[in-house]
């Protein structure tokens, strides 16, 4: 079973790849190229017959080789398991690899190429079991004044049961959207599976968009700017690249005015904080603290994956940082049944330094490490695998 | 309301641009290009600071001229209104332009850029009417062995109203995938707004995947070929481009043995042959024809978008072409409620004579024009928003 979900997309014949290297999961029908060898080296092949220097980014810059029949290749170092977007550079050109599907990451369509776990590792795939679906689901927000997507996860037994189900926000990180976790994430297999194991409960999970700019506010947090390079007339050359501008505070207003009323409206949902959860990945999780330490009585489960308020605004002070949120230990551990802290181990300790100062301050906290692997869409899979289960208990 | 849906998308603040040349609509967040003027002539920028050569693939090959910034400029004719896939060529290297999201067409995740119709005309625009949903929704294939991807939209009263649906299996194009006829085609706002009108009666779609293989056949009839010019080991260089080794029987018979069956078990949906309705666009039509007219027992309602039957196989003759499905004209109309041929006027004259040869043989039949617009998805649109409404009546 493993994989087979991406044979629709990967097609069937795949010649002219050396021996052992397998096509990865995310090309286009039928593409040999990219392909991963089993000790994780990748070998790549674009058309480029005129040009002078074509480059791979993944992990750093690749030089390709040109062939005779103006086919340019490359065989990299192994790689990090999971999943990573890269790009070509085509003569200074920074383009997608037409060999893959095209992911939303950095604010464009990037390729993306998946570095498989050992076979025996299955939960974010498709089984045999009963699943649930995910929905697209357009609104008008008040709050920006246009129409908005989000996507809509539903359990399996959604249709049949006629209960109702605790809800679970989950966010992109930057440059990404709404489709992420999905697409890239495979929230919807994870929890199928986590779900017929009767490991978490049935719930709802909702996939917005980070990005909210009320009228009259900058848009352009999620810019891949090396697009357009010129400065704006009238911003004397303002960074657009970052997160400049990006307060999440519109978000929120946009999350408790229009979203979670449209969501409570339009599915079959319980109702309340203890059935209410917010999450997100990098500026998501970050977007995730900014919301929910501010609303403790809209929220009782809050988790960052590789993203939290740690590390940002200067030293933690338990008393004083996040406006005091975290002040009285007792009152917080009593309201928020699930404070998760998860990242992957090649990220850096911050995340466990903030971790442990929580824990120092007396604040309940679960800290998820996710072996071996980078700040990437692998290390959140494992990250809502986890945290998953430990909600509305 | 015009054009708020890609709002979202296409983000806010755009500069650098001509004055007058609005970025296109499925332009990623904040970028200034693709533009299009009033006149419809069309602007591109692309950054390529060591190429030599660059051009744009649309209605033909346009030169793009370097500035001394490393940015490619060009401003092409005008172009016909609708949605049309495009490419760059950066020293001989085809890829996608960065600056647009990606639509899969062709075997891969081309740009696409959006030309307006007048503003007036909404009907593929999300107003503020109830709104249906577009659900992914996975199934194992006995038929193929492998897991299946199709989307299927559900009307705004679904949930509410518990009742039953008829249903309408909606087929995307060559080289094309499930996700088309929502993300290129907006069948979802196209059924949404005839619905709130009255002018359709509230139906499922279904919109599936073409591409079935069973074990042993060839899976690359969407190869974008031009990625693997070597030919295959063994096939003697058998060209992979095009409609090789499609006869459409496996489709058939995995939409009647998996998808259809699971369509009825999982929705709500009315059932019998009246309920029934097939479509498709180009060889979404071809496969449209092939299935229902060896199936009429289980479909009563036909349409062909720019794609029939007509003209394949030799002169039409209603004895004999497609196995005498037409041989006799009393009992075909009794059966068949609604068969409809659409194509847009720059196409040819193919789809008229056809309609005008089933006619003269005494078969009833719908023939719609979508004026001024060519083989993509505008006539499409046109079609699929004259068709639905002769549905289940």
């Amino acid at each position: 079973m493993k994989h087979i979900v991406f044979a629709l997309l990967a097609g069937g014949l795949c010649w002219g790849q050396p021996d052992g290297c397998k096509p990865s999961s995310l090309n286009i029908p039928g593409s040999p190229y990219p392909c991963v060898y089993p000790d994780r080296r990748v070998a790549f092949r674009v058309a480029a017959p005129d040009a002078q220097k074509v480059q791979v980014h993944l992990g750093g810059a690749h030089d390709m080789t040109r062939g005779a029949d103006g086919m340019w290749t490359v065989t990299i170092p192994p790689q990090v398991i999971g999943f990573h977007y890269y790009t070509l550079s085509i003569d200074g050109s920074t383009v997608s690899d037409p060999a893959t599907r095209t992911f939303f990451g950095s604010g464009w369509d990037n390729s993306g190429i998946e570095i498989p776990e050992p076979a025996d590792i299955d939960y974010y795939q498709p089984k045999d079991v009963p699943h649930g679906q995910v929905s697209q689901r357009w609104y008008l927000s008040k709050v920006t004044g246009k129409w908005r997507r989000c996507y809509v996860y539903t359990p399996p037994d959604y249709d049949a049961k006629k209960t109702r189900y605790p809800v679970l926000y989950l966010m992109h990180g930057w440059g990404e959207n709404e489709q992420g976790w999905h697409t890239q994430g495979h929230a919807d297999f994870i929890l199928d599976n986590l779900i017929a194991e009767k490991k978490a409960k049935p719930m709802i999970i909702v996939m917005d968009n980070l990005n909210v700019a009320k009228p009259g506010e900058d848009a352009g947090i999620f810019s891949a700017r090396w697009l357009w390079p010129a400065p704006a007339p009238g911003t004397g050359g303002r960074p657009r690249f970052g997160l400049n501008g990006f307060t999440g505070a519109s978000f929120t207003e946009m999350m408790l005015t229009d979203l979670i009323p449209m969501i409570e409206k339009t599915y079959r949902v319980l109702p309340g904080r203890e059935n209410r959860a917010m999450a997100g990945l990098s500026m998501g999780g970050m977007q995730t603290f900014l919301t929910t330490l501010s609303n403790l009585d809209k929220f009782a489960y809050i988790g960052g994956f590789s993203g939290s308020t740690g590390g940002f605004g200067g030293k933690f002070d338990a008393k004083t940082s996040n406006n005091g949120a975290f002040s009285d230990a007792i009152s917080f551990n009593k309201r928020v049944k699930v404070l998760f802290l998860g990242i992957g181990s090649v990220e850096g300790p911050r995340t466990k330094a903030f971790s442990d100062a929580l824990t120092a301050a007396g604040i309940k906290n679960v800290y998820f490490e996710s072996p071996g692997t980078a700040h990437e869409w692998l290390t959140w899979r494992r990250c809502l695998n986890d945290f998953a289960p430990r909600l509305f208990r």
